[in-house]
C-alpha cells in the first residue's frame, strides 16, 4: 500500500507496549450492534471475538488494564444530541446497552459508559486512566469508523499513545475500514493486528505500524 | 454586609427561574459525608434537609429536573488523585457511595456519578443538561466550600446560569460558608434561599442575589 | 450512492441555516498546508478557493460569523504530541503558521489557534461560539479526513450542528475524500456543496444532505 | 490555625519540586487588575512583586517553565458570558489586557490567553503542561479566591500538584485570602511561601504545608 504524499510526513512507528502503562479498551461490543434483533446491527461481529480475546488473553496475563467502553444513552431525554441523528439504540438499562456474552468482564475489568462516539467525551475514562497510570491504549471494537476511530482521536490529542489492531475492529463497509485505519495508521497512532499485540505484552515484542509505504 | 471594591464590579443580579429550561443539583448526599460512621462526616446535614426538600418539591411539581451528583471512586485505582491527598472515602458499591435515605431518588430524577470535586469535571453532566435544554442550575448539598463551589464554577464556565439556595448548603466552617456563598453571588452566579427558589420555579417570582451591599 | 445497513439508521438530513446562529469555520488553509515549500503540502489546494469565497461572501453578507481555526504549535516544547507523530510544521510566528493570501481575514473574523487536529480541543472555540450564540457551523478547509473531520466530531458531540460543503475541503486521497464524507453524512452532520450553503445563508434555502441513497 | 474535623481528612502534605517537571504560572497580573485606571483594580498589587521575583528568579535559575496565564476576552461577542455577570475587562488588544510591566515576560516564557477565571478552561494550557512533561504547577497572582484558586481546581483535577505560596496571591478581602489559602491546603494542594518555593527549586528542599493544625 502506498502512502499519499502528505500523509508520508510521519514518524513514531513503532514502540514497546508496557503492561503497566497500558489499557485494552473494547469499545460498542453491544448487543444492540451485533446480536440480531439489535436496533443497529453490524452483520458479522462474530469473526472479530477470536481476535480480541487474544489480545484480551494477553492482556489478563501481563497485567494490562482491560476497560469496556460502552454506549449508553439514559432514556426520556428532551434532545438527545446523538439520537437526533441517528436511531435510538443503547439505552440504558436495556438488552440493547449490555455487553454481548461472549465479552462478558472478568472481576478486575472496568466499565466506562459513554454518551458520545468517542469514549473519552464527558466521561471519566482519561481520568481513571491517569489514575491508574495508563499512557497507552489498545482500542478494539466497533465500528471502525466511528466509535473505534473516535475514540483513538481523543486518546491521541489527549496524549495517549494510540494502537488499533486490525483485526480485532470492524466497520460499516470495506473502503471505510481501510480508511480509517489509514488514517489512524498516518495521523493518530500505530496499527497492528491481535498477534502481534498479544506478543508485545506477554514477550516485550516491538510494536510496528502495519500501514506502510 | 459591604461588598469590597473589586469584587462590586458586577450585573446579572436579578433573573427569573423557567422551570422547562432549569436543573435542581443535589450534590453529594451521601452516607460518608453525612452520617455517623461515614469516612468524612460533616455535622449537622440535617438542617440542610427541610430547605432542600422545599426546592425539590417545587422542582417536581413545576417539571425542573433533579439531578443526583454523587462521588463515587473506583476500587483499586492505582494513583486516584484524589485519595493522594484526602482520605479515602465513597468507594463505589459501597455503603458510604449511597444517596442519604431521606433523599433516595424519585422515579424521574438522575443521578450522575463525579469522580472530582466538581460534577462536571470528566462527566456527562454537562451534555445530559444541553440533552434536556437545560440552562440554569440551582446547586444544593455539601460542602459549600469544595464540591457545591466547584461545580458553580464549571457551570458558571460553561454558560449555565446558577444559583444556590444558602440554606440548602454547609460548609465545613462559618468562615467558609460566608466567603465561598460571596464569592459565588459576586463572580458566579446568584445566592438566594430555599424559600425564593421554590416561588420562582412555580410562582413566576424573580429571585434576587441576597449577596448585596 | 448506496447507503450500508447499519450507516442508514438516521435522521436530522435538513435543516436551514440561521445566520445569526451559524459560524463558518475555515479550517488550516495555511502556508504549510497549501503552498510550495509548505512543511507538509496538500497539492491543489487552488481548487478550494472558489467555493470556499462563495460561502464566506454570504457569510458577510448574511451576518453569520467567520471563524479561521488554524493551526498552530509553540516552538521548544519538549514532547510536542503531535510533532511526536507528524513532522512538524505550523510553528507559532513563522510563515508556515500564517493563512494563505488568498482567504487573508476580514475586519470582523474570527481566528483561533488550535494545537491539535481538533478545532475545539483545548481552544477556546467552544465558548467562543456559545459567545456568539451559535448553534451551527459550517465547516470548510483541509484535510477532509484529518483537521476538518476532527473538528466536524467535537462539533457534533458539543452539540452543534455541522454541515460540510463537498467542494470546500479536500483529503489526502480520492478514497479518503469519499469515505470521511460518507461518516460525516450518516453520523455526524449534513454534505452540501458551496452554493447550496450560500443559498441557504442568504436566501433561507433549506440545506439537504448529500449523502443519500 | 486549627483544621475542622471534615477537612483534616488528608495527606500529601510534603513533596520536593523537580525544576524539569515544573512549571510556575503568573495569573492575570494585568493593568485592569493591578494598575490605577484599570477596569478592575484590587489595590496594593505591588507588595506581591517581591515574592513573585524570588519565585520566578528561582524558576528560571533552575530551569522550571514560566508560564502567563492571562484573562483576554474578544471584543464584540454578543453575549460573553463573564461580561453577563462582570464589568468588561481585559479586552483583548487593549492596555487592560497587557501584563503590567514589572512583570513583563522574558525569552522563553511562555504566555496562555484564558477566557473565563481558570487558566485551564478552553485554553492549551493542559495540553502545553503536558507537551512540557510538567506534573507540578506553582500558581502566583492575583485574585487568590477566583482566578487563582478556579486555576488551582482544574490542576488538582487534571492530575497536576498544585503549589500556592501565599505572599505572591491576593484576595479581595482579608477573610477570601484566609478562605481559599484554607481550602487549597487542605483538599487542592499545598500552600508555601515564596521562599520555600525558590529554595525547593534551587536546592532541593521539600516543601512543607502551611495549612497545619
Amino acid at each position: 500500500m502506498s502512502i499519499d504524499s502528505f500523509s508520508a510526513h510521519r514518524s513514531e512507528e513503532t514502540f514497546p507496549l508496557t503492561p503497566a502503562h497500558t489499557a485494552v479498551l473494547v469499545v460498542d461490543m453491544l448487543n444492540d450492534f451485533c446480536k440480531p434483533g439489535g436496533a443497529m446491527v453490524l452483520p458479522g461481529y462474530e469473526v472479530l471475538l477470536g481476535p480480541q480475546r487474544t489480545v484480551l488473553d494477553a492482556a489478563r496475563a501481563s497485567d494490562a488494564a482491560v476497560v469496556h467502553v460502552t454506549d449508553c444513552h439514559r432514556p426520556g431525554l428532551r434532545q438527545d444530541r446523538e439520537f437526533l441523528k441517528r436511531t435510538p439504540h443503547c439505552v440504558e438499562g436495556t438488552w440493547g446497552a449490555a455487553i454481548v456474552d461472549e465479552l462478558a468482564p472478568h472481576d478486575g475489568d472496568l466499565v466506562v459508559k459513554k454518551h458520545r462516539y468517542s469514549g473519552f467525551f464527558n466521561t471519566d475514562l482519561d481520568l481513571t486512566l491517569k489514575d491508574m497510570a495508563v499512557d497507552t491504549v489498545v482500542v478494539m471494537g466497533v465500528v471502525t469508523n466511528i466509535c473505534v476511530r473516535s475514540t483513538v482521536h481523543d486518546a491521541f490529542f489527549l496524549g495517549y499513545r494510540a494502537v488499533v489492531p486490525e483485526d480485532t475492529v470492524a466497520a460499516t463497509g470495506a473502503r471505510e475500514q481501510a480508511s480509517s485505519l489509514y488514517d489512524i495508521g498516518t495521523h493518530f497512532g500505530l496499527v497492528a493486528d491481535a498477534a502481534a499485540v498479544a506478543e508485545a505484552l506477554t514477550g516485550g515484542a516491538t510494536l510496528t505500524n502495519r500501514i506502510a509505504a
